[in-house]
């Protein structure tokens, strides 16, 4: 029987009207959770480039409400939610874990195919809308997180306890480029002590790679910073291409080669080995390559989050994080309020920030 | 000090003196094997597709003795073989394992970096070769196995020794098409119990993965025969495409899809999860895949010798066929002595055989 004592919650949000407007900052309504949901007061949020992205789109799914990497606290949980009570301080991801299907037993993939993702917009189980304006009108979420908004519904599949004692920013992180990034190097491509890691494309994701590299022991880490041994810079390279320079380095090829930009032209350089896609291909190029090569052992791969088991996971890395053996606190460059929410994108698109935490009460 | 009763042997070898062309059996001289080198009587052999490959290709290494899968004897051993010694039974193999690099200590590659694998010609120490014709004049190798001859020399690193009871025809087989086909569904993609496998191509290497897969515990096996649990035949489909038929036999798309042609439109047509690239692309052309299909976890895959180590899984594989978990006898349709070798070329070409043993001795 539905809990009657649970009402719909009167809050603010950022709101994107149209595709690549600034966010509008208005009182929105936020339903009740249903059976299996689970309603979250979010305390941060963080900007990702791919909720720049999906402002960029012009898609049907205007207005909507952006906002997917975030930390909170549950408010209220609907029917069926075992585990999870007010109070509890949580990650939402946009990767489901349902505990229960094949895929999610399986240790060679992390998407739950009881209610798997989608990009929405909607919630998994039954496609609607928890979101609507002050005139009443529907206002779609964002991958079934939605964490521009003071309070938002996530599935209770979609929604990770974290021990208390994690600080907020770090949480935060681990919901998507810390989850994604680490788990690449980790739970993906099972970096290897002792190899050789190239990162292309040094932002949120690209630097969690990396210290996720550091973590499994690689000892050659080419990129930028933040525990990157070796740097390459593409201006500099005289008549050389970046491949033939990396190759040079790291004895024929590097053992591991992350892409973090979304260029498929870069995809098609990355050396022998494993090969990890993390971007998407900015202008839909395929990425094509010589079939011969992979006879001698070159690897293509990719995935969502990581390939990383949020529910699994995010608690290992919060522990990690924790002991220090990550510092996801390094790719936290900015902090605003809510109101300010737009200056995070301004900062993100000129190329000025890593992170910039967004604080919902502020 | 080199062993001075070590002498050039005289015997018969198969000899490909223009592309295209008969194989003319006829005398020719093998060298005594030199250091970390063992000279093998050859007991029988296989045509293998790549074989016929090399065989068509106009190549400055003609006049050449084809062959790379084989069983032998060791006839004699040069300076410094330890663990060999006269009359032990052998395969040869094209990949070597040295067991002392930082590539045979490692669990993810089987390419062996202290004398790696290369196309030739030539034994890969020094680049010479060990074969003369009647008139003296050189004969090339193929991949440093040249099984088409009575006697051949390999390096060390590149001869497994096998328990004599093992069939010569099977312990053939496991120097390339069983390894190879085996070793990708069992070492290289790691098939696990449970999944489904789809099989493009069911020659003697993809008929090998079938049983590879079946020996890890794959419960759907789509292809056409020996231990196959269900079927396509692309001609009887109608309107609807290769992967839809599959993605509707295998709930979304098989988790593990071989490719043994070597089309890169089939190639492109395997579905999510991991697809194992074991045929070169016939007309060159590369492997064209939306980079947004590996963030959904797509997997593309590659290797020789199906990412097994010869020293290592070889015994392993041979024990396996004696217990009946694999039957790679299955895979041998015809057999023919030395002097008709022209008639496995002929076999393969029709589409009539998958491997023809060919006995050296008759």
């Amino acid at each position: 029987m539905e809990d009657q004592s649970l009402k719909p919650i009167r809050c603010k949000a950022a709101v994107c009207r149209a595709a690549s407007e600034p966010l509008i900052v208005e009182e929105i309504v936020v339903d009740p959770p249903k059976a299996y949901e689970i309603r979250i007061k979010i305390i941060c949020t963080s900007l990702c480039h791919t909720d720049v992205t999906l402002w960029h789109k012009v898609d049907p799914a205007f207005p909507r409400i952006l906002g997917h990497e975030a930390y909170g606290v549950v408010e209220s949980v609907g029917e069926n939610v075992e585990g999870f009570a007010a109070g509890d301080t949580v990650v939402p991801t946009f990767m489901g874990q349902c505990d229960s299907c094949a895929s999610c037993a399986a240790e060679w993939t992390n998407q739950c195919t009881a209610v798997p993702f989608t990009m929405g917009p909607g919630m998994r189980r039954d496609g609607t809308t928890r979101f609507w304006d002050g005139e009443g009108k529907p206002l779609s979420d964002t991958v079934a997180v939605t964490s521009f908004s003071q309070y938002t519904v996530v599935d209770v599949n979609q929604v990770v306890k974290v021990d208390p004692a994690v600080p907020p920013k770090i949480a935060c992180l681990l919901g998507c480029c810390g989850g994604t990034g680490v788990g690449a190097a980790w739970r993906l491509a099972k970096v290897q002590p002792g190899s050789s890691v190239v990162v292309f494309g040094l932002g949120s994701v690209g630097l969690a790679v990396v210290q996720g590299a550091k973590m499994c022991g690689a000892t050659k880490i080419i990129g930028k910073e933040f525990g990157v041994t070796d740097f390459v810079n593409p201006s500099q390279l005289g008549d050389k291409s970046v491949s033939e320079v990396i190759n040079a380095m790291t004895d024929g090829g590097a053992d591991y080669s992350f892409e973090c930009i979304g260029i498929s032209s870069v995809m098609t350089e990355a050396g022998r080995g494993k090969t990890i896609i993390l971007g998407v291909e900015k202008d839909s190029q395929p990425l094509c390559l010589p079939s011969f090569e992979f006879l001698f052992g070159k690897c293509v791969m990719g995935s969502l989050f990581g390939g990383a088991k949020p529910k699994t996971d995010i608690p290992i890395l919060a522990e990690k994080c924790m002991n220090k053996e990550l510092e996801l606190e390094k790719l936290v460059t900015h902090e605003v309020g809510l109101t300010e929410i737009n200056t995070a994108f301004d900062l993100l698109l000129q190329g000025k920030s890593l992170r910039c935490i967004i604080w919902m009460d502020k």
